[in-house]
C-alpha cells in the first residue's frame, strides 16, 4: 500500500486466484491521513477499493459499499504502517480445512477463513436519523445489528465473540437541519461531541447484545458513567456513514480454517502485558517480543485506545489533551500503536482512538488474529 | 512539573535539605514544547531553573548556566511526561555510602550520587566558531571535552563509560555572516542541516575519545557512512549554545552511592528487547514489564532514536519522513518513548531524536540509571 | 523582540530615559507560540517583563503583575510579527502636550500618552470563582470593572470609549473540584467551552457597562443569540488569570498627547474596507495601502476575529473548523492578520481569535491608535 | 466542491450542456489537504476528475491525464476556499464572439474561451530523467515546452504572454536508484531540495522561452542568484508527474471570447497594491475592494508567493521559517491568500507557495482573468 489510492496488493491476490472477490465480506485498515474530520485518505482508499471490487463482481461501486463494511482508521503515527486486512469467507461442503494460506504481503495482510475457527459475521442497520444518534434508539439499533451479525456468522453464544467492530454515524449541520425540519430534537449540535456520543452508544449496543450491559442502564450513562465498559467493543464514528455497520469476530467449531482470534483488555496506555495476554491465548509467546517464526502466524492485530481524560497515566502527567498542535488522538495512536508494535516486532496493526466505554476507562483493548501452530 | 516555568519540585528538595544546590552538576529533562527550532519551553525552563539556583548559590544566573550543563529535549508526545533529572555529587571523607535517598517525586526524579558507583563528570569547550561546526575541528573539540569530563569524573578507562551526553552549537544566519566577515567558510548555510552535521560531529568526537572511531575516518563520513556509530553517544544541537557541553556517565569503584548505569543499543525503532537488555545489566527483570517494586529503583532512563531514513522498519513502510503536519522527530519520540515506557510502566523518560551515528543506523540506544537491590 | 524571553527593547527605552517604568499601566502584545492551551510563550514573556519592571520599581514581580494588565495573544501566523505595545501615562501640571515621542522601534512600539487625547484606564476585579464563570455574575463583575477602568481614565461618557480589552478566567479541572467541594455547580466542565463562555460573558459585561446590552438579556443568550454583539469589546480568556482584568481605551479632552484611537466593526473575515474606515477616522488614507509617511504615525493596531461558525464566508466554503492539523484560531489569525497588515504595510499588529459577541457575527473589529498630523 | 472527491459542479455544467468535455484543455485548482508531500487530496481529486472526463470522452482515465494538465495546489488555509477552474476552448468558424457565459458557480468557476481574447495553450515534454532535474537540461526542456504551448495557442510574441504555469517532476529515492543504475548522477538526493531546484529550473525555462533570461545564465544561478526572476512564471513540483506540463495564458486578437488576463509582480508578502495593479489592467477598480458588480466579472485569480527567506518582511521579523508545527508554505498561502481575497472580496483563488525566481525575491506575482465590461 504505497499510498491511499493503491489497491494493487489486493488486485494481485485476486488476479493470482488466491482470493475470490465474491468471498470478501469486510475490510479493516489504516490509511495515512490525520484521522480527523478532514482526513480524506479514507474516502480515497474506499473509492479505490470499491472500484476494484465492482470491476470483479459486476456490481456498481455503490452496491459493493452497501454490503461490505469498510472500516478505515486514519493516522499511521510513528512506527505504524499503512495496511489493510481483508476478511473473506467461503462455504465448503466438508469440514476439512481448506483455508487459503494467509498472504504475508507487506501491504495487504489477508485474513481468509474457510469453514475454520475464526467466525466472521456482518450486518448493516437501516439509516439512523440524527435524532437517534447518541441516544437509546441507537443503543438498540446497534444491539440488533450485532445480533444479526452473530446470526450471519452462525454464532449463538455471546461468549464465543471476541471482538465487535461498529462504524456509526454522527450528527452534521445538515442532519441537524433535517431533524429540526421534521420536528425532532438532537442530543447535541456539536459534531465532535456527537461522534463521541455515537461511539458511546455503539459500545452500549454491543454490551447489550453480548448480555453485559447492567439492566438499569439508561442513556444518561453515555459519556458519564465510565464504569460501564465492554472489553470486546471497538467503535468508530464518521460523517461518511448514515447507518450502523457491524463486524462480529469470534471463534466457532462450526467454522474451519487456520485462524483464531483472542482479545484482552488494556487497563491503561502503558498496559504492555495485555498484549502478551492476548497472544498467550493463541499460544504465541512474547517474552518480551514475538519470535520471528511466530510473527508469520499473526494475520491481524486490532487495538482501541484513548488519552486518559484525567490527564495522568499511572500518576504522571501527560500533555496530550492540551496540545493545540497535535490532536490527542494522533498522540495516543502513535504511543499505544508503538507499544503494541514493539511486542509484535511489526508496525502493521490497526489502532483506533476514541475508546469511550470500550475497555477499561483510560485504557482500551487489543485483539489478535493468528494461525495455529503448523 | 506542572508547566515549563515550574521548578517547585526541585525547590522543595533543596528547602527540605535533601539536596544541596551546590552539589548539582547537571540537568537532563523533557519539556512539553514541540522540540523544534521554535520550542521556547526549553528556554523558559532554563531561565526558571537558573534563577532558582542563583538564589541559592549567590551566583548570577549566567554564571550558573556557564558551569552546569542543562540538556533539555522538547516534546512529550504520547505517554511521555514532562520531568527532569537532577545530577548531583558530593565528596565525603569515607567510602561509606552516604547517598541521599532518591526522591521518588512525580516531577523531579533525583539522581544523587555520593562517592558511589555511578560516576558523573562534566566539561565545557571554548566557544565553537561557525566554520568549525560539522567539521573535523568540532570532532576534536568534542573529543577533548569528553576526555576532560572523564577526568572530572575520575574515570580513566573508556570501558567504564556507559553514556555521554553532548549538547553542541549549530550554524545560524548571524553566525554565517560573522564567519564570512572573518574570511572563513561554513560547511552549510542551512540551519537544519548544520544541526544534523553538528550532532554527527559530536558523535564522532565521543567515539574518538572512547577509542572507537576507525583510524582512517575523516569528516567526509559525517552523515554519509552510517556504519560508523557509537552506542554510548547521545548528542543534541541547538541555537542556544555556542560551545560544546558534555556530561559523561559511567560506573566506578572510586565512587559510592546506590546508583549504577547501563546502556544497550537499539537496532531499530521496534527493538523492545534492547530495553530489557539494559535493565538486565542492572539486575532488573522486565518480562514483559518492570515490576512495581523494581520501578522505584529506577532513577532515570535516557533514550536516543530516529525515524529510519530509508522509509521502512522491518520491511514495512512508515510515513514519518513525509508528514507535513507532524515533524518526524515528534513521531519517533512518541513511538519509541511509548515502547520504552511500556516496558518501564512509566512515562517519565528522556527521549531525544536526531540519532545520526548514535547507536545502530535507524535505531538508537537506551540507558538506565537505577539503584541496586536493597 | 527576538524571542519570547527578549525584553531588551523595553529595557533600552527605560535605560535611555524615554519611558519611566512607573508610568507603565498595561501591555498588549503578540508572542510566537501556538495561541492555545499549551502556549507557554505568554508565560515566558510575562515572567521576563515582570522581572524587568520589578528591577526598576523595587516591587516584587508578583506585585507588578497584580496591578498591570498584560494581555498577550499567542500566534504570529503568516506575516504577523512578534511585538508588544506598552501603554504608559503621566500626569503633568499643564495641559501643554508633553508627550514622549513614540519610539518606532521594530520590537516595542511605544504608546505613551501624557494628558493627551488617548485616554487609558485599567481595573482588576476580585477573583472570580468557577461557579461565576460564563454566568450573569461574571457579566456584572466585568461591567463593574469596566466602569472602574473608565473612572480610572476619567471617562464618564460611554461614547468616548473606542476599545475595551478584557482578560478573564476560565474553568479548569482543579477549579471544578474546588467549586464542587464548596457545594457549587459550574456551567460546564469542558475547559474550552468555559473559555468561550467566559469570553461571551466578558463581551456582555462590556456591552452592559457601555449601555449597549438589551435590557431583557439573560445569560441564556451567551453563545446563543449572536445578534447581541459589542463592536468595542475584545475579550480573551486563559488559565493564567483568576480575576477579570480590564483595559479601557478612549479619547478625552481631559487628556493630552499626540495619540488618538478609533475603531470600526468588521462584518466578516474579508471586510478589508473596515480597516480603511478606522484609519479614516484618524485622518489616515489607505487607498489601498497606508503611505510610508503615515505608517510612522500608527502606534498600535488591535484586531479581533473568528472563523465563521457557519462554515462559509460570502457563500464560499472555508475549511478552518474541520482542520485537525491546524487549529481554527491559527487559521483565522493568519488570514485576518494578513488582510489588515496588507492595508497597513506592516505585520506588527495585535490579532486575537475567539470573537464571540465581539463585533458582527463571523466578523470582528479593528482599532487603530495613531498620532495626529505633525 | 464539498470535498476532494466531489466533481458534481463540473458534471452539472457538462450535463446541462454549458460545457463540452471535449473542449476542456486544463485544470487549475485548490484542494483542502496540507499541500505537502503527504497531501493526497490532489490525487483523490485528479482520480475523480479524470474518471468523469473519461466517461464523457470515451478515453481511458490515463489517456485523459496524459493530455490535460491538471495543476492542483493543496492547502486552503484561512479564508481560502476549495475550488477549481476549468479551462476550455473551442474553434468557431467566425470571429463573432460565441463565448459560453462563465458559470458563477460557488464550486467550479468556469473559464471558457471561444475565439476570444484570452488565449490558452498547453504542452507536455517527454519524461524527464532524474539526472536532468534541477539542471540546465530541465531549463531547456521547459523552454521548449513553453514554446510548444505558445504555438498551440497561436501566440508568437512573448509580450502577449501574461502567465505560464508549469508542473514539473522532482527526484525521489526510486528515481535516484534508477539514475545511478544507468551510471548517471543527480543534483541532490534530498527530495525537498529537488522540488525547489525543479521549480527554479522551471522558472528559468519560462524566462528563457520568453526571452527574459540573461544570456550568460548557467544552472549555478538556480536557488542562488535571486536577482534572476520571471514575473510571469508560476511553477509547482511534485512526485505525481514525470514530465514537465505547461499551460500558457496570454491575450491575442486571434482569439475571441469575453475574457482577458493580466498579471502584476508582488514585491513582498504585503504588496496589496499589486493586486489593484493587475485589476486596473482589466479595468476593474479596487479602492479598496472590488465592487459587488465587478466581482462577477472575475473568472479566476492565480497567485504565487513565498515566506521571505531572510526572515523579515519590511524590517519586521516573521516566524514562518522556524515553525515546527505549521509548514512555512501553509503560513504564507494563508497570509497572501487572505490579503488578495480581501481585495477581491472572495476566497476562491489559486495560491501556491514555492516562488523561487517567480516574481521578486520574497514576493511573487498575481494574475487575474476577467470578463470585459458588459
Amino acid at each position: 500500500m504505497a499510498h491511499p489510492g493503491d489497491v494493487s496488493a489486493l488486485a494481485d491476490l485476486i488476479d493470482r486466484g488466491e482470493l475470490r472477490a465474491r468471498d470478501i465480506v469486510a475490510f479493516i485498515g489504516k490509511t495515512e491521513g490525520n484521522g480527523g474530520v478532514n482526513d480524506f485518505t479514507r474516502g480515497y482508499f474506499t473509492q479505490s477499493l470499491m472500484a476494484l471490487l465492482a470491476r470483479h463482481t459486476g456490481e456498481s461501486a455503490e452496491a459493493v459499499a452497501a454490503r461490505i463494511p469498510c472500516v478505515l482508521s486514519g493516522g499511521t503515527e510513528g512506527v505504524l504502517s499503512p495496511h489493510f486486512t481483508v476478511f473473506a469467507r467461503r462455504t465448503v461442503d466438508t469440514r476439512v480445512d481448506s483455508a487459503v494460506s494467509a498472504a504475508g504481503d507487506a501491504s495487504a495482510k489477508l485474513v481468509d477463513n474457510v469453514n475454520g475457527s475464526l467466525a466472521i459475521g456482518t450486518a448493516f442497520t437501516a439509516a439512523l436519523p440524527a435524532e437517534a444518534v447518541g441516544r437509546w434508539a441507537q443503543v438498540e439499533s446497534v444491539a440488533a445489528a450485532v445480533r444479526a451479525a452473530m446470526a450471519d456468522a452462525g454464532l449463538t453464544d455471546p461468549r464465543d465473540i471476541e471482538f465487535v467492530q461498529v462504524k456509526c454515524p454522527c450528527i452534521t449541520s445538515a442532519r441537524v437541519q433535517d431533524a429540526l425540519a421534521r420536528g425532532q430534537s438532537v442530543v447535541t449540535t456539536d459534531a465532535n461531541r456527537s461522534m463521541a456520543l455515537s461511539r458511546a452508544a455503539g459500545a452500549f449496543g454491543i454490551a447489550l447484545a453480548l448480555g453485559e450491559l447492567p439492566a438499569s442502564t439508561t442513556d444518561a450513562a453515555l459519556l458519564s458513567d465510565f464504569s460501564i465498559a465492554c472489553n470486546r467493543a471497538s467503535v468508530s464514528s464518521g460523517v461518511e456513514v448514515t447507518c450502523n455497520e457491524v463486524i462480529v469476530l469470534g471463534n466457532s467449531t462450526r467454522w474451519s480454517g487456520p485462524l483464531q482470534i483472542a482479545h484482552a483488555p488494556m487497563r491503561d496506555a502503558l498496559d504492555l502485558p495485555a498484549v502478551g495476554a492476548a497472544l498467550d491465548r493463541l499460544g504465541i509467546a512474547a517474552r518480551p517480543q514475538v519470535a520471528e517464526a511466530d510473527r508469520e502466524r499473526i494475520a491481524a492485530v486490532l487495538v482501541k485506545c484513548e488519552p486518559d481524560r484525567r490527564g495522568q497515566i499511572r500518576g504522571a502527567r501527560h500533555t496530550m489533551l492540551d496540545d493545540t498542535d497535535i490532536n490527542a488522538q494522533r498522540h495516543i495512536r502513535g504511543a499505544v500503536g508503538a507499544l503494541v508494535a514493539g511486542v509484535l516486532g511489526d508496525g502493521r496493526l490497526f489502532v483506533s482512538g476514541g475508546a469511550e466505554h470500550q475497555g477499561p476507562d483510560g485504557g482500551g483493548l487489543v485483539a489478535v488474529i493468528a494461525a495455529g501452530m503448523a
